[in-house]
């Protein structure tokens, strides 16, 4: 447990106004809603960088590319480049750089691990399965996977996220995905790269040579984000414009990233 | 736990040269392995019927209607009607019917349940979602699953067998596809209709007015076939034919059901 104060209005306020080196942003829930963007959330990425701040935008999503997501993000009216965004497919793609692997995920997935120096198979043995959300999956790459699993290759999984919101509703995430495979290879992950995991604060901390208690994690998401900081030993910022409609009582939090002041 | 006799040699003596009114067998392990009958097994269920006892035949399969599992066993030499035929999808129809149902599995799911007078769905609304081994899955069904159990439908898993075996390896079975529609919806069946689970028996001992103590299970599988019978409360017996190389201790076992005396 950190012992930085915690869970009063003392420590949220002590929290908030403590200057940070690097901010770890959420995107879905925090900068934007669906495509809606929070109101007041670009000016308070500007304000961000205007103290000479670092900024990190994190997604649990793997099936877009860093240029995809900047665009993103650009089109919500917030400044971001492809190198300040970080997915689990580049983080999955730092980790495996080098090594073999075989993928079921979507072509941002494919896009990014190459970019990031893992060799590809198709047909070939690989040191390492690589399984995230994939909407045109197979029963034959289930199979493929698991066989592959069961004969020797680890296994990697992008995120165990159960379901991902769109318009008024969920649709079956990756988790859903990785609990077919897991079931059938008799086995579970060997790493989860996505939040809870601290895998991508890591790879960011390591990154811009941050130390863990000079960075805050801003997120809407008790489970997934502020459990990430938690574990990457970073203080957290919980933001109300996502999925968690009430703060509880022994976490900082701000109505929204455009109460925060830096 | 059974008061019976179990486990030493006498146990097993005394449970094979019993009477049993109704066998109950496994068909892949028991009868046929793969694409191969085992030897004496077309006898042993010939003596069965000469002593003049019941015969009935189950599968977690749910893929094959009772007609063409019959036809299989008659190619392997084994005189069967498709009455004598217990399935998952039958066990499902019996329970579904007259209800209104969504299924996700093979065609011949989908006509034992409208056999069975289950109403099936496509897009309206229904009480139950049901959800087998289908080799040609999409997201979009696994999404359609989820969504109706999240609003309301109840959950039926035809099995959660994790994998099934062909040619020397395993392939996904319905427990994957299981698996992911119950992380996506957040919830596990509310009911499991295939072995270990006792509904197959319980139907059978149900549509032949036979006692649980009057029937015998015969089975390869200790986790599968063997608990089933202990929850159904019928005697088992293991054979060694199908995926259990040596019997444990104290579960009655013969080397083949050619072996079993009636």
């Amino acid at each position: 447990d950190s012992t930085a104060p915690r869970g009063d209005r003392l420590g949220t306020l002590a929290q908030v106004v403590k200057r940070y080196r690097l901010y770890l942003l959420d995107m879905d829930g925090v900068l934007f809603r669906g495509n809606t963007a929070i109101p007041g959330a670009a000016d308070a990425v500007r304000r961000i960088r205007q103290a000479g701040a670092l900024v990190r935008f994190l997604t649990n999503n793997s099936t877009k590319t860093r240029e995809h997501n900047a665009r993103i993000l650009r089109e919500f009216g917030m400044e971001a480049s492809p190198n300040e965004i970080m997915t689990t497919a580049v983080a999955a793609a730092r980790f495996l750089s080098g090594r073999t692997a075989w993928a079921l995920g979507e072509p941002g997935l494919h896009e990014e691990l190459l970019a990031g120096n893992v060799k590809l198979v198709r047909d070939e043995p690989a040191e390492w399965v690589v399984v995230g959300l994939q909407r045109d999956l197979s029963y034959g790459q289930i199979d493929e996977a698991q066989w592959r699993i069961r004969t020797g290759a680890k296994f990697l999984a992008t995120n165990r996220d159960a379901t991902y919101p769109v318009e008024g509703r969920v649709m079956p995430g990756a988790g859903a995905i990785v609990a077919a495979v897991a079931t059938a290879a008799g086995k579970e992950p060997d790493l989860v790269i996505g939040k809870p995991e601290p895998r991508m604060i890591q790879c960011l901390l390591e990154e811009t040579g941050v130390r863990p208690e000079e960075a805050l994690l801003v997120g809407d998401r008790l489970d997934t984000d502020i459990e990430c900081a938690r574990r990457a030993g970073c203080d957290s910022l919980l933001v109300l414009t996502g999925v968690t409609p009430e703060p509880p009582g022994d976490v900082p939090s701000l109505p929204s990233i455009a109460d925060l002041s830096v």
